[in-house]
């Protein structure tokens, strides 16, 4: 990204008024949203291909937007985040996170106060399995379950062979669970490149479909495939499985806000744009060269490395040189030219857990901050719906 | 910490009945609070020269237990815990952070809403003293200010010289502000010998000490110091400057909870406790030797390096491995004896940001959960009181 496309960039996000707002804040811009979710759907040519992530946005309004344009179907990891969905008015939710302990009566209460929503989860583990057909079994409640499958990321999802096998077949011969298919997330691959993204994401689909025709020989049912995250959202929508009676479901997320890592590390995905902008002011100079700005690490995610946390917009020499609770410091040749008081514009370098440090998300148009939306998914869920 | 004291801790703070919560959660535990605040006063030598830093906990029924133990006098980063404290009936707050843009503002709305409270507030720049002086004056509003002095980390603050005794000079000569005195945090101070501590403090309170007897040969006035973070809270507390007529105030913050590396660090307050652990379950075992708990880091702070984020109770020989938005990927020699669905316990590393993670504080009694507190300074203000 180089300085002039930084100085248009600062053209489209900055405010008219900046002194409407406190810092540090979350500016998202609807119009590049929209245009997100329209290009989402291009690239999985269609909606009935999409199933978007919402653990990037946590957001109910941002939910409805999905919704206006078609899309039904979706996915998440918390309950808290399912609850939004249900809220919404989401007609398909997939909990693509492990039930254990007391989630599971919670996912039951979930199911029992919105039977207008279909609901599934994953599992990847036999004793898991059995406990949640205990409970639902108990509530007489049933739910649709995809098992997940462990496709070289090691963290969680089970490996095809025999375990996994027998595993389905259980959920196949459940009475309270319903066998819906394979969750395939690949978070190992980050590769730069499209063609080494396409090569790792045939290799793992080569036993992930050796073990769909397994299933299938052996006269199990396995519906859909829900496949890849961001980075791989371009690969797996051109990848070709049509001799198998399923379907492939994509699930990016990152990308409906995006952020400067993504951008700058999937450049076929060009016609996604930032969605996201952190707004904060310099309030202290400390020595020559540098600015020191309340954008701490309680405002932007320090899940990135020290020093790589934001990405400036101007100006284009900012170093990170520590990063406190509170406080961003920063080192500049263009420090002399900041007074404190003065608004600065970050892209986050990861826009998801960004967004859950905040409560609100300012809502920008044509320049101006027309609304706020709450972060509504952002706190978990403690006890019964 | 070895095996002997992981086991004893783990007795301390285990549940009796952990499937009455959904994790990850952040378990506090009052009785270990309450120590911890006694042991405070004891090292301060008293209330009236403690200010503890309310960002650690965020939290009304903390503050509640802090004036319960006689505490007057609070510190805090923001104006959502500022209002926090004021509703809470606190006493004294300082703001130890510049006011900008539309906080100004706030600020004033603050005062006014809370006449009961003393609020004060830093500043370290001429230019955003005298916009403080603007708005104060032309809402008829009053309020004391300490000048921040940059004591050796050059985050914010002001050295001492010609410029601060010109700051200083416009506030004791301004109308709306009130020269309240010097806050000196020196957030560079992180050694773990207690010897190096005293020394690198005894060498940055020399300048300080010869900018405050300039100050009083001036005319100005000067009383109070607000010094100090937690590690360097004890070697404040037995700094000696009796020939001056000023008082110093500690403003400890990570000691009401506590966290593993304090613990780790500063041997010298050992008697501070860890008052807060994660609880957390696992949810998949997705090879060998490994498993995967619910402790992403949306749950438990990533501000430290990976791989040591966390301390975990059991087992000894815990190794993270990976760390993504709502997965922590351990391995351990112990993952034979783990099923999904098994509860562990961890100490965070870093506390202060891992509270601002979750909405509320499960409240633990004789390995009972009691009760549930709002971490209710967690939202930042964007808009009036």
């Amino acid at each position: 990204m180089n300085a002039t496309s930084d100085s248009s960039q600062l053209a489209t996000y900055q405010l008219k008024d900046p002194q409407k707002l406190t810092t540090p804040c979350l500016l998202v811009y609807p119009e590049l949203i929209a245009s997100n979710l329209q290009e989402m759907l291009r690239l999985a040519g269609g909606a009935q291909r999409l199933r978007p992530h919402v653990k990037t946005h946590k957001t109910s309004q941002i939910i409805r937007m999905e919704l206006e344009a078609g899309i039904t179907k979706h996915k998440c990891a918390t309950l808290g985040e399912a609850l939004m969905l249900a809220r919404a008015g989401a007609a398909d939710v997939l909990i693509a996170y492990p039930q254990v302990g007391p989630s599971m009566g919670l996912l039951v209460d979930l199911l029992q106060r919105f039977p207008e929503t279909r609901f599934s989860v994953t599992v990847d583990d036999l004793s898991n399995a059995q406990q949640l057909e205990q409970c639902f079994s108990d509530r007489k409640a049933q739910i649709d379950v995809m098992l997940d499958m462990d496709s070289g990321m090691h963290r969680t999802g089970i490996a095809p062979g025999p375990l996994a096998v027998e595993l389905y077949a259980f959920l196949s011969q459940s009475e309270s669970l319903h066998a819906a298919g394979l969750h395939v997330y690949d978070g190992q691959n980050h590769q730069p490149s499209r063609i080494e993204r396409e090569a790792a994401v045939a290799a793992l689909m080569q036993p992930v479909l050796r073990f769909v025709r397994e299933l299938l020989a052996a006269g199990y049912s396995v519906p859909a495939l829900v496949c890849g995250g961001t980075p791989t959202f371009p690969v797996f929508a051109n990848f070709k499985c049509e001799d198998l009676p399923l379907s492939i479901e994509l699930s990016p997320g990152t990308c409906v806000l995006s952020d400067f890592n993504y951008g700058r590390d999937y450049q076929d995905m060009s016609g996604i744009q930032n969605a996201a902008v952190l707004m904060t002011r310099v309030i202290s100079k400390p020595e020559a060269g540098r600015v020191t700005v309340d954008l701490g690490h309680k405002a932007v995610s320090p899940d990135q490395p020290a020093g790589h946390r934001c990405h400036f917009l101007w100006p284009a020499d900012v170093k990170e040189v520590g990063h406190s609770e509170e406080h961003l410091v920063l080192e500049t040749s263009q420090a002399e030219q900041l007074s404190v008081g003065d608004v600065l514009y970050a892209l986050p370098a990861h826009i998801c857990p960004t967004v859950a440090l905040h409560s609100h998300l300012q809502v920008v148009r044509q320049g101006d901050v027309c609304d706020s939306w709450p972060v509504d998914a952002r706190d978990r869920v403690y006890s019964g719906f």
